[in-house]
């Protein structure tokens, strides 16, 4: 009967309808004697419909004030939930990040937590009354400018809040009954995972699985605090992130599950002289213009020409501008040309059990032959297998992954509630 | 060259355009020299919309959460407005309520500014910014949570922080020319007023100007802020609000304007014993349930019955309330019978000259009889004198009384410019 904290997505909120249900939710969480606190996003579209605004008013709008804008989102969103759960009886006090203690950087749009000082929160409980806390923001150190978290920063939020107030779970309500060993959208036959532990959920957040952001989870397992995900419009067990025990009761699944990401390009850098400090250099021009780079993949030199092929992906988002780059550069690393390739999609098995199965690659990689899919890349880390295809092959893939794999549930269980947004 | 607050309506920043049409011009004022402050608020519908919302969930919203919900409006406006300043190369940065120093009591929803401490408003001045200020809005000095200032509040902050930074003037820009010797929507020929002082132009607020709000107004004199009234859609010169100068350079206008107000009811108590105390009786029980009375008549005693009527107006919204209070203390008092009114509208002459002027009255009343516009209620202060007529006669007595006082324009020169919004 500890503190609970509860985080409800953009799509849980979306209207006031919505608003009144997770009301209902969180005034049942009180009545079953937990102490509640609750982080929100903003409802539905608005924080699209914001940077629409500022778009009208300017091309490339400040960060400071960007955040300010932003911001407005989650006000909403909290007031109206504080409001809806009072209707109900309860107490409840809406509190922004900067009031809620959320100390961060001052990297406007993308700022880090770097402290949680939540006395307010604290004060709130002890009164009686339920927290609600706008996710997304906080204050930064040094200026007190109000900051934002950036993309998925409400569950980083609520996991921040669930650390610095000792809370025994972190709930993260969203519009599917928890993780899955598949995107629902693409294999009907997709299980809910019941446990996951945090390094197999950091790699299925990292490929491609959108239910929970890397960040989050990184966050979560530094403080040791169980995530609980799951939906919002059932009333349905989600699936638990949290620590595997060593050797524990839990039987540890061989493979957590596949994602796939089709965001990414590739670039390959085509002739590029095969000596000492080549590849450092390309991998330089990139990291100057602040480029994040995910699979990079050199193939062996032809002994004939003295040259190499050198390929990475990378948000395709990013791909002009590491095309600029690069461009720039080839008078001195004297490569041949470029390539680029939209047309990409990266699907990856995730598993802390395939370490001690080195079956694991050579049925990933049937599964793919038998169902015509042709391999353009593979990247491999000791708890995951990542290959490139094809993006008109990625549903195929999956499935055939899904089903090699055993992870076919009898039934097409998998439902996603509300929209696609959070 | 020095201070400028500047505060812009919601009609004024209703939408991208209106942002940056705003923008172009506070640019324009900076480049003149000045420091600038802006106060803004919430655009367009912004506010209703907010309100509509947290009626969904909510039917009687709590102070405080419905205070954190509508500050978003401002969040908004003002964020972009800082952006498109930037985006025309002029340094900018907005500012809560909370962060501009807006210091009030815990009223929620109606909160007083007791105290403004302009810190970073100052530093972002001495820096060279343009300061963008949340209007409507402060924080609580015990709770230190956020409130709102209710009406006109935005006025008030502007008014407020042009006292605190010792401005030479506080800028209020609307969607009218100016104040207008009647309301420009019913007297195609009224004029706008140059001059006007502070106390001519709080009767004009006090009975339905709706161009400046009193309270506002009254900040104003009380530290000696000169506020200049003007559109953000013209360049046209305002009108000036100001301390009248004793004897001095301006010849002093007889009558200053006509205002006209139908949003309010009258209430009659029909047979009140005609003795001590019962009237008191009566409006104690008004007060006890913080009504705000406006005109209040009591009838001569018919002497046969020993009988009295009292009369009183008050905004129709409280009617009801006034009404139930009433019929509570009905038997306590003994009255006959109650009588309920809405359809009145109450025509009001203003102006500082009328003191030296007996002939003002009579003037009044024989414009409004040539009109064939009965008078239900007379109310009279040393520079106004107010009647109530029927509803439907208040345009015809408007006109009526603004010919008869000379005080219409050669041109139907009044334009309205935006919405009807402020």
């Amino acid at each position: 009967m500890g503190l609970v904290v509860q985080k409800y997505g953009g799509s849980s909120v979306a209207d006031a309808e919505g608003i009144k249900r997770v009301a209902r939710r969180i005034v049942d969480t009180k009545k079953a004697g937990h102490q509640v606190v609750v982080v929100v996003s903003a409802m539905g579209d608005t924080t699209d419909e914001l940077i629409d605004l500022a778009q009208e008013v300017s091309p490339i709008p400040a960060g400071r004030e960007f955040d300010m804008l932003l911001t407005a989102g989650e006000r909403i969103s909290m007031a109206l939930l504080a409001m809806a759960i009072k209707n109900l009886g309860h107490e409840a006090l809406s509190f922004t990040g900067s009031q809620a203690g959320v100390i961060t950087d001052s990297a406007h749009n993308r700022a880090r937590i770097i402290d949680v000082t939540p006395g307010r929160i604290s004060a709130a409980l002890d009164a009686g009354a339920i927290a609600i806390v706008a996710g997304f923001q906080g204050v930064s150190q040094d200026s007190k400018d109000i900051t934002t978290l950036g993309r998925g920063g409400s569950d980083t939020t609520a996991v921040a809040l669930a650390a610095a107030l000792g809370a025994e779970v972190c709930e993260i309500y969203t519009d599917v009954d928890g993780v899955f060993t598949a995107d629902p959208r693409v294999v009907k036959k997709a299980r809910k995972i019941e446990r996951i532990a945090y390094e197999d959920m950091l790699e299925l957040a990292a490929h491609g699985s959108k239910v929970l952001l890397h960040r989050c989870v990184e966050y979560a397992r530094r403080y040791n605090i169980p995530i609980h995900v799951r939906s919002s419009f059932s009333g349905h067990t989600g699936t638990w992130v949290q620590n595997q025990p060593e050797g524990g009761e839990m039987e540890q699944a061989i493979i957590s599950g596949v994602a796939h990401d089709t965001s990414e390009a590739k670039v390959t850098v085509v002739g590029v002289p095969d000596k000492p400090g080549e590849a450092a250099r390309i991998f330089r021009a990139i990291a100057d213009v602040e480029l994040n780079i995910d699979m990079v993949v050199q193939n062996v030199s032809a002994a004939a020409t003295g040259l190499t092929d050198i390929t990475f992906t990378l948000p395709k988002a990013e791909g002009r501008k590491a095309i600029d780059a690069l461009e720039k550069v080839r008078g001195g690393i004297g490569f041949d040309s470029l390539r680029y390739d939209d047309q990409i999609a990266k699907i990856s098995l995730v598993g802390a059990g395939m370490r001690a199965n080195p079956g694991v690659t050579a049925t990933f990689f049937e599964a793919l032959s038998n169902a015509g899919v042709n391999i353009e890349l593979i990247s491999t880390s000791e708890i995951r297998i990542s290959v490139v295809t094809r993006i008109e092959d990625v549903q195929e893939a999956v499935r055939a992954v899904h089903t090699a794999f055993g992870l076919d549930s009898e039934t097409d269980e998998a439902v996603v509630y509300g929209g696609t947004g959070r």
